[in-house]
């Protein structure tokens, strides 16, 4: 292996597929990056075995050369050394030399490094994907979706499946549902399948999602997802991320979302996280973050918590609209908060049946998320 | 105790006072920020007993009313919580009304809190200060001074004293001095002194100082320091901090400064950092961050690091002077980037009287600092 690249190209890469790489695997060769050089371009690959990550650089892209090719090669070369040696090296063009399948020369500038490596042919291989069930979704949303399911998954290992995030896709509706049993959050889009994409139990480890969430660009640009019975994985340009699958059955979460109310109101979403963020503070000195929530005359609703050391604390929102029965309940101040940043949307409408029974916030403006609370029992 | 304040007075004074604020101590007053206010205005103390941060909040300053003062009154509200709470409430002018002495209510918009306090009483007072040795400062000077010495102090509590910097005043020249017995990092100044100020063996805790360096502005205003036998008293506007001193005698280490030198060569302060900091990557592999230092033809100067494990690195450096003999000398790298760091030139000076013996790092530019460096036997 004999190539020089440049800088800019590599880093961007090699952070990419570093996100892959675990610092706490047991396995010395998972800590570093493949590199393999071929007549193309160079690809890096980085895996912990639950999620791969593997970035191709091309000589030529746009009528810019990248790398310049004098030997063909692979070695794996340890992750937390080269993002460093990278990162500090002087020149915008880097060489790589491999002196023998266990170690390179990386010169730059007046810099020279020799770094010892691990033999390629050691080094997993990607999952054989076969495409069997594809959509498209554009880069931007996939990772709004992600953002506002992942926070209420169950982060104890005592019920694995919940670690997850179930994707769901019927007639172009891909629908993301995450629980840890005491809320749930759900997000729906519509999405491009080819043919007619179906699935159902598709349970994507949370920590996969989080690691894919920061690979995602913000502008928009098509992603192709291919799903199979015990991998995901998401295309981009000159980017491939796989995950493996969460094993076991989802829950039904569909019959605890209530469908009847007995209270209805709408409040705007800044209003009520600020006000919910200062009750936190007298809130969690008791772990269990209580504030209780009672609406009253005049279209007012009042928020308090209470500990018996710190002090107490009264909070007083104006409605934008109340129907139906007075309410009095108590809740999770951390639980309504997350969900309320999770909405995209000005007013956010809260559904009651009961002071026991869960109740549901949603945006005002649209219908595409949904959140459901489970209250606490103190009245 | 009943007032209005200007929110961002009150933040402003409450984040100056909390540095003094431990949120380790076993003694639950000490936890508090003491609120006193009179006539005049508000006056806030934050302590842990080795730091006392006091902030005076005028009623009335260049013709702005911050304060208004309905009863006077004091006492010490728990910081972590009023910090919190005054940073989240959502106008711009906070009520407080003691209800009895130990609590307050809270009210600002339409949020009320009730906090529970201590009795003012029992907070401990501020220590005495006579004005024994005094003189005078600008600001961004003295933060200058701290960050360019503080660095150099003994972390480990086995040498209690060389956890200080010492600080020394003769003849108007103010002289800073801070080692761990691997390296010294010295600061001298011209300050304005009052009558013939002078002192020696003055040790300010490095704790202290790091709090003290947060505290000063940037722009430069004018600080006045008042030095007692065990305490030390810095005046800003409305702003007292107090330290104490470390107990003990310094080591006498102006006898361990060379002043004849073998070798002594120039060389570009970023340049020779960057390739440090390259080095660094595989000689922090192993603990003492050794980098071999030698002297080439053609004023080329190669630094080198091995580790068995890693691999290794080797930079050059082209020198804009070299005189004397050839030199071949290992370090702590850490030491040297720290001393670099440290150095407002752009041009270092480096001194050597053999491989065994420490070497001097200097600016070009001025005569203000000097860095003294023991070297690691590996030749």
């Amino acid at each position: 292996m004999h190539f020089i690249i440049d800088k800019s190209q590599l880093m961007n890469g090699i952070q990419h597929v570093n996100k892959a790489v675990s610092t706490k695997t047991t396995i010395p060769i998972l800590t570093g990056i493949k590199f393999d050089l071929t007549a193309e371009g160079l690809t890096l690959i980085g895996s912990d075995s639950d999620i791969s990550i593997q970035i191709f650089i091309p000589k030529i892209d746009q009528e810019k050369e990248y790398v310049k090719i004098y030997q063909e090669g692979k070695i794996v070369l340890p992750a937390k050394y080269i993002v460093e040696i990278v990162k500090k090296l002087p020149s915008d063009e880097i060489e790589f030399e491999q002196t023998d399948h266990l170690s390179v020369i990386i010169r730059s500038g007046r810099t020279e490094f020799r770094l010892n490596g691990y033999d390629a042919e050691e080094f997993p291989n990607l999952p054989q994907i076969e495409e069997e069930q594809v959509f498209k979704i554009q880069s931007d949303l996939l990772k709004s979706m992600i953002r506002q399911t992942l926070f209420a998954v169950h982060t104890l290992e005592s019920r694995p499946i919940l670690t997850g995030v179930l994707w769901e896709l019927e007639n172009h509706m891909l629908k993301f549902v995450a629980t840890d049993s005491h809320r749930l959050a759900t997000r729906t889009s519509m999405v491009e399948t080819l043919n007619d994409t179906t699935f159902h139990n598709i349970v994507v480890p949370g920590k996969s999602l989080n690691e894919l969430s920061k690979i995602l660009e913000d502008e928009p640009t098509t992603v192709q997802i291919i799903v199979t019975e015990n991998q995901i994985q998401v295309k981009m340009k000159h980017l491939l991320f796989y995950s493996r699958l969460l094993d076991g059955t989802y829950p039904d979460t569909s019959r605890i979302i209530p469908d009847k109310f007995k209270t209805n109101l709408i409040l705007s979403k800044q209003e009520f996280a600020d006000a919910i963020e200062r009750a936190l503070l007298i809130a969690k000195d008791d772990k269990n973050n209580i504030v209780k929530f009672t609406t009253q005359e005049h279209l007012m609703v009042e928020l308090s918590s209470n500990s018996q050391e710190v002090g107490h604390v009264t909070e007083q929102i104006q409605a934008n609209e109340i129907d139906g029965d007075q309410i009095k309940i108590s809740f999770n101040a951390k639980y309504v908060l997350e969900a309320l940043k999770a909405i995209d949307s000005q007013e956010i409408r809260i559904e009651f049946t009961g002071a026991l029974s869960p109740f549901v916030i949603k945006p005002v403006d649209h219908d595409w998320a949904l959140h459901l609370i489970l209250p606490v029992r103190t009245y």
